[in-house]
């Protein structure tokens, strides 16, 4: 079996942790695993080959965090631009044999109950190997309005229900037999696909043009024009809703999408004060609060049930019970002009991170990590200088026609419109210290002449 | 007439803002004023003489905040400890003419009726001529138990009264003669010596002798032993509840000490919600709120009468009534041995101001801005090796025997053990990044070889 992981997502509903260029799936909120890493996990002994499909920002981190776990993927496909669910997995269906047994699960979930997990997968497979398009319900642990539920008689799907008012979804809870529309499948590739065609054909055949005219290297990149022709569609709505193959597992597998503050607080450790555990945080007469933040001393004095974020370059403060009006920050930050909701102080990189210490009038103040045997691309800026002070590892530098290497409490120097290029080819992680002068120090200040990641 | 400002307090109740060595009396609460300079504006046309009284860490704040103001004070005396105002106000007395007129001003308070102070003024100055000790009584807007009262007939002087519980305050309130005590005075410097000398003389003598003994250059140092053997006492208890010669003046001249967050709100300019103006803060179903912070994007939903102060190393969030438990907080950091309610990220010192960026194992990044025509220390580190990059202005570097100078875009380096300097000879501010590198990079790795401000 494959599983298929989607981790194209870009939440900000919890901003100012998760932000486009670093989403929630990506975050480790959860002893030190991301819930990418924890689903990539939960299905290794249950899958034989992972398949991830993700986009061109975020593969590395996928990349990056299947390293830490001492695993690869089989394979990458990279989506230009989310298009839903439907033409994500239909491509990522035409890549495999028609036989294949898919699992398809976002990355962005937590499922506490590993064991009643893998028992609910393992009668999911055997209704995908007689054919059917199995989807899993979660047993509802309260009247939630933000969830479509589907309406069940044992494994037999009766509807889908788009998300209901407080009302509804209280007599859906009080009947029983409805259940959280979860967003996990498994059936074959192929019987997904006829289904697909049959029932969405427009999406069938537009994924199919662009999945034939993708470039196949070492992952799957789709064309930014082939995908822009796909209609966007969500599975459900495509397939699932119409075909006349579909099953529902019933599952209580301790299932959260952590999709709010307010939900990511019932998840994580507390005090006895019912405050979440913080090194950092005093509290005076403060109880039920979420406490998230490393970087400075975090004080509340008579403070209970808020939630309080603190980022390099944003905090947030919310009572509890309102965090779902997060998105209205984040639409403030846009009416601003803000990038606060795509990017953090700290950048992930292919080769690394890098993380602004100070952006001023004149200069900008970076520290660059770089990953062993990784290099930045062959580049130069034409606005800015830049100074590099190595304080650990051994920088391999290209400057015009020269190479050398420098060492740790060694400097070196870039003028504005020298080709040059960065590299670490040792063993442990190279630390530098970029100061960059010039009028102008804006990131899109950059050619590249050539790089390792196909970057423009 | 001279003005003796005394500013050698350190409160942390406004912590995270006011810290041991940037005290609140130099904090820019209001329209890029701190209170010690709006104290010195206010009494600029009243007192032809400035005397400030500070200690040895604060004085260059002072000198600073004058220069900004495009003055200097006639007369520095500086403590090397605090040993409370009667030895304070002792020693600038003993400086003075017996015949001096002085009004005596803590410089940490705030006061918003101009003309009502300076009536108030001009009748303690009539009264301190007939040879009184004048004290000011502060009209009570409430019944606040934080401070001590006056019970006053008039001008005279019936009882100093301890602070007094709620129920107390408030008969005092309803009575109507009782006054704050504010701590600001008016008398001739001789006839508060020959007062201190009749009810207090172990504190009159050993400040004598202390001030016999200072050094007089430029300003009047008191040594540290000397100092140490004054007896802590206030001039409250010293002389003003014993002499006879005291009267208060009634004053209702808008006087807050903002000794809290609390009174800190009720000064501030507040926008129709009622949140203080902030210009990064963005309020979603938020109202009454301080929100103090410019570091950041600071984002409240559903948060009302807290206090939210954010600085680049802490951050304080407090129900508003309860903010004066914030030193409950300073009293948690001192058992933590955090250094937290002493120092900010930026330092102040006499040749500029430091900013730590990073401070990591191995290496610490900081902006370092020296003044026009100010030096460092010659100076050298045990541990660290000293990267310069010259961001603005010009640097006049001393290394060894060597002396050069670095511009913007230049940059150059110290060894560890080299001895070195670091000038602004030049006109405008030199800001330079100053990347350490070693093993230790604590601030007391210095040995200072020579110093223009004559610090150890």
């Amino acid at each position: 079996m494959t599983n298929i992981i989607l981790c194209g997502g870009s939440g900000t509903r919890l901003w100012p942790i998760s932000r486009t260029l670093m989403p929630k799936q990506f975050v480790k909120f959860f002893s030190d695993r991301s819930l990418f890493q924890l689903t990539v996990e939960r299905n290794n002994s249950l899958c034989s080959n992972q398949f991830i499909v993700s986009n061109t920002e975020q593969y590395f981190l996928a990349l990056d965090q299947l390293s830490e776990l001492h695993q690869t993927a089989q394979k990458y496909l990279l989506e230009p631009m989310g298009r839903n669910t439907a033409p994500a997995i239909a491509l990522a269906c035409m890549e495999l044999s028609p036989e294949e047994i898919v699992l398809i699960t976002p990355s962005d979930h937590l499922i506490k109950n590993q064991s009643a997990y893998n028992k609910a997968v393992a009668r999911a497979k055997e209704l995908a190997e007689q054919g059917y398009l199995v989807t899993f319900g979660i047993t509802p642990s309260f009247a939630e309005t933000g969830f479509g539920y589907i309406e069940a008689d044992g494994e037999e799907v009766l509807n889908f229900k788009e998300k209901p008012d407080l009302q509804t979804a209280e007599e859906y809870i009080k009947a029983g037999n409805y259940y959280w529309n979860s967003g996990m499948f498994c059936f074959r590739a192929g019987a997904f696909l006829d289904e697909l065609q049959k029932y969405s054909p427009k999406v069938y055949e537009a994924s199919k043009a662009a999945y034939e005219n993708a470039s196949k290297d070492s992952m799957i990149r789709i064309k930014h024009e082939n995908m822009l022709s796909i209609p966007e569609d969500s599975i459900d709505y495509a397939v699932m809703e119409k075909s006349d193959k579909v099953k529902v597992i019933p599952s209580d597998i301790g299932w959260s999408d952590v999709g709010s503050f307010d939900a990511l607080y019932d998840e994580l450790p507390k005090d006895e004060d019912g405050n979440t555990q913080n090194p950092h945080h005093i509290a005076i007469d403060s109880k039920n609060n979420l406490v998230y933040g490393n970087e400075k001393k975090i004080a509340t004095v008579d403070i209970d049930d808020c939630i309080i974020v603190d980022t390099g370059d944003a905090l947030l403060i919310s009572k509890k019970g309102s965090s779902q009006k997060v998105k209205k920050v984040v639409e403030k930050l846009k009416e601003q002009n803000s990038e606060l909701h795509n990017i953090h102080l700290t950048g992930h990189r292919p080769w690394g991170t890098y993380t602004v210490l100070e952006d001023s009038i004149g200069y900008k103040i970076k520290r660059i990590e770089v990953k062993p045997n990784k290099r930045l691309s062959l580049q130069k800026h034409l606005h800015r200088n830049e100074h590099w002070i190595v304080v650990s590892g051994t920088a391999t530098v290209t400057v015009g026609e020269k190479n050398f290497t420098v060492s740790p409490n060694e400097s070196t120097y870039i003028k504005a419109g020298e080709l040059h290029r960065l590299a670490n080819d040792g063993k442990i992680p190279l630390i530098i210290i970029e100061a960059q002068v010039g009028e102008y120090t804006g990131e899109d200040d950059i050619i590249r002449i050539e790089d390792d990641f196909k970057r423009d």
